[in-house]
């Protein structure tokens, strides 16, 4: 056997087994939103999920990957695992930006968002930062290091969300007479076994963007590339846990979790290029970021019952930024430009479709529906309807 | 190193990989039917689930194996990962008959009947499809096209769930002077986990039947089974979709569920043998049948809590017509043969299995064990003591 | 490409599949176990889960494997993936010992408890067991064969767990007036979600303790490992659910699983060893001990909510004698050593660990802190803040 066709076969398994753990994020993402919002908007939630799954997914297989990489082909592995470890992706950028309009937003218009974002708008993000390029001499073109996308999901998915707030709104009742009502988790279980998964899921996201194995080289780089992530997020949760309990004396553990993923999210443009003690700081740094910009968010009334802003935009920034600050060979102006253009290709072409959807379908509930709960009003099936609420 | 042995390898390996997937739809099935079922009957159904995967196995290794396959000898790669993947198949033909007898099944006989089937029904079925194939050269040996299991698996559970509904019977108070009552899921999270978990789980359960990813070329046709089981989830999800939110202005968790696993069942004949277009038809045809097949049931008074006979039976069959219809090289009245010669011996056998034990000990918990639940007086166990029923 | 070359690809990238499934064995602890207590204790039992995950991890990252293996070098693999599988095993010893003493115990000194775990307990066993081995040469010198940790693991957590019921004591109200209060657990669907996660991590576990699936004898050796493992989990959860319908005519979900589990434990020092019926065997007398020892533990008034001293510290025990009464090369005088060695150095340093700890900060949560439940006093987040408690 050659050592090509070698290299071929293990690649080809090695991205399958990436993509099968980055499928772990649907039920990661899916049971984190489900346990953060309340009983009467969790079944809304949950088929949202698991319908952005299918339409982005559909959608990036029609359209979107041969806008992204201009076309299907592929030597160092099979191209349906190529495939299939792109298209893991995309669903991820609508789950960032749904999650955070949760307990508001109607699914109709959400699946409308999904088709043209899964078509047309993250693939040209991937165009852009990892694909065919069709910025390529122009002023505008990149040349960002990002190796599994702080940039290219994670903020994307967060601009699309900052854009999706400021159209759609706060839900109801949660900022009134300059207070804010805080709106329990009401299934923590499922947020922990959420946040885990997509804990797992990273591995294959970011190991799996090294895009191969089959080499003394690249398996060392795959080895340390998802050692780096672990840490980062070990970081994360570790220092999110320290400062809410030199604050508050109690160790919040959604806090926690999204200290951990922001840690994650941080350390994913460049976790190959760190050594094994730098991704320590870069988590210490995110999951700092996520306890400090959750109140923030929410004195400038951006409501986003996840925390989805200060997990995926701000670490996504930080997380860009740190690959041109702890990398000599990386510039940091390369960074500062690319995250520069996403941001406004993202934010802009995001907004201008919200807006025009928004006309023809609003997005958000009506303020009794809001009251009633999604569930019963979208979906029809209760999430418990057997157990008494207390509230 | 010899080719031949680097294939032994990698093929062990990847065998390895495919059967933990496979193993998921353990926690994936309880997860399922576990949120599908009322409070009362949750442990009962969670019982039922574990203790089918340790009988179903250990009937499997003791007697069944050697039934399917004559001998335990295998030069392609290690006879134990070879075991193990087809050992995480046996309990799912179970799973999928229990799934459709909640809430009104005992534990004691279905055990009996999971020992039978692991040990000689499932194992002959595999036998005459599969593997040693005694009927071979008389006029009922069958040359069936199915890669991984539509007929094999979920029509052989669908049969056997046929037969064990009419010597059961439906539920208490199921249907009731001409009507049906409507026994909402008691825990969604739990179902779309357990969903989820599942369509995971078919990544390695077509995937891995491929039987080898040593190759080039298998390693194509693995990531492309892959694609194409994916492709199909999606589209029957997509379906369910449309289809509810035509007629009911709802989008129904459950059912979309069901029309993804539908479509999985579906593709499951022939997903290395399709273009990557194909399954986007045969999931959408799939989950329709779901949508439509479900009410169906219902009208013939066949009482089928978690939609198993929709699911598994009706997709099974056209699945495994479905690769007789879109591959040229099969020929469908080969397919429509082997979906006949399945049926006949796995709704036979299981009916008098079933029969048999019924008269022995019977399958059907009494009126007010049902009434009280099965929980309490099958397990000793309830799912939720500390919370407060609303019904 | 050379043989060595290749070796060295295939073990990495095999060592990053196994400490994955590894890995799931964290959301796996932390269903488990959050299912197993009260609501009100919940949150508190998951950011436990959460935090031992991050601190142990990183204490083993900072001190931990340097003094376990001596060095940073592997020439085999990896060593980032060979870091990343030890390090997945640093957390379980804490976990198993945390579960037990849940409902009762404070997350600040505990932390501290798992910082020392981490860093010097754990590497210490597993330096002289696995590792450097700085007792080579004494008199105190041990030649256990304990593949996947049935001591190293299991006991060494359950000796300190021992340590900390002793230290820590019952939780309220447990042992009142020579009475055992019966206390359910408040979510049994997690309940069997962990368990059933922490079955597929074993596979990962022990099929990745054999170090290398890249020659054909090792791959045989991988699968015959990780079909025994499971086998003696089948065999623990048939004897358990016998045994508990025979005594009282229910079939208990959690002694069903617990069962499980100690087959699981039991197996784990010697599953490449055995023939494919021995983990029977094995299996049934781990599930058997399970059974007994529970109520046995409550008549000591040892308060192990979980039953973890019964799965994990019985369980490792009897694993690691079996290997020497059912594998002809190995000496069942060795294993006694090892046995009881580990049993010395890991009960003692952790007794005096946790004495030291606890007179500084107290482990055990005031009365009136479990009484209100541990939630609301050491998290700040109920588990479930909608629901209406019925009890």
């Amino acid at each position: 056997m050659s050592e090509a066709d070698f290299q071929y076969i293990i690649d080809t398994f090695f991205t399958l087994f990436s993509m099968v753990l980055i499928i772990f994020m649907v039920p990661g993402f899916a049971m984190l939103e489900a346990g953060l919002v309340r009983t009467k908007n969790v079944t809304s939630v949950l088929t949202i999920n698991v319908m952005i799954y299918a339409v982005a997914s559909m959608a990036f297989l029609l359209v979107g990957y041969t806008l992204a990489f201009g076309s299907w082909e592929n030597s160092s592995m099979s191209i349906w695992a190529a495939f299939m470890f792109q298209m893991a992706f995309v669903g991820k950028t609508v789950n960032i930006m749904s999650g955070g309009v949760s307990e508001r937003v109607k699914i109709i218009p959400l699946m409308f968002f999904t088709i043209i974002m899964g078509a047309i708008i993250y693939p040209s993000v991937v165009n852009i930062s990892w694909g065919a390029d069709f910025l390529n001499g122009t002023i505008l073109d990149i040349n960002m290091y990002d190796l599994a996308g702080s940039t290219v999901i994670h903020s994307t998915g967060g601009w699309a969300l900052l854009a999706a707030i400021m159209i759609i709104g706060a839900r109801k009742g949660r900022y009134k007479d300059g207070k804010i009502r805080v709106i329990p988790a009401s299934n923590v279980p499922l947020v922990v076994l959420g946040a885990l998964l997509l804990w797992i899921g990273w591995f294959g996201f970011n190991g799996g963007s090294v895009g191969s194995i089959s080499s003394v080289e690249n398996a060392n780089l795959v080895a340390k590339t998802i050692m780096n992530t672990n840490t980062a997020g070990l970081s994360g949760a570790i220092i999110a846990g320290f400062i809410m309990y030199v604050r508050y004396k109690l160790f919040d553990i959604t806090m926690i979790l999204n200290g951990a993923l922001g840690g994650l999210v941080a350390v994913t443009a460049g976790p190959d290029l760190y050594d094994v003690y730098t991704p320590i700081l870069i988590g210490l740094i995110g999951g700092s970021l996520v306890v400090f910009a959750v109140p923030l968010f929410d004195k400038l009334k951006l409501d986003d019952p996840v925390g989805a802003l200060s997990v995926h935009l701000v670490n996504g920034i930080w997380g860009t930024l740190a690959v041109g600050i702890f990398v000599d060979s990386v510039s940091i102006l390369d960074q500062l430009k690319g995250i520069g253009v996403v941001a406004l290709f993202a934010f802009t072409s995001s907004y201008i479709v919200l807006f025009i959807i928004n006309k023809i379908i609003p997005f958000r509930a009506e303020d009794d529906v809001q009251v009633e709960g999604l569930d019963v009003n979208e979906v029809g099936v209760e999430a418990y309807p057997e157990f008494k609420r207390a509230i």
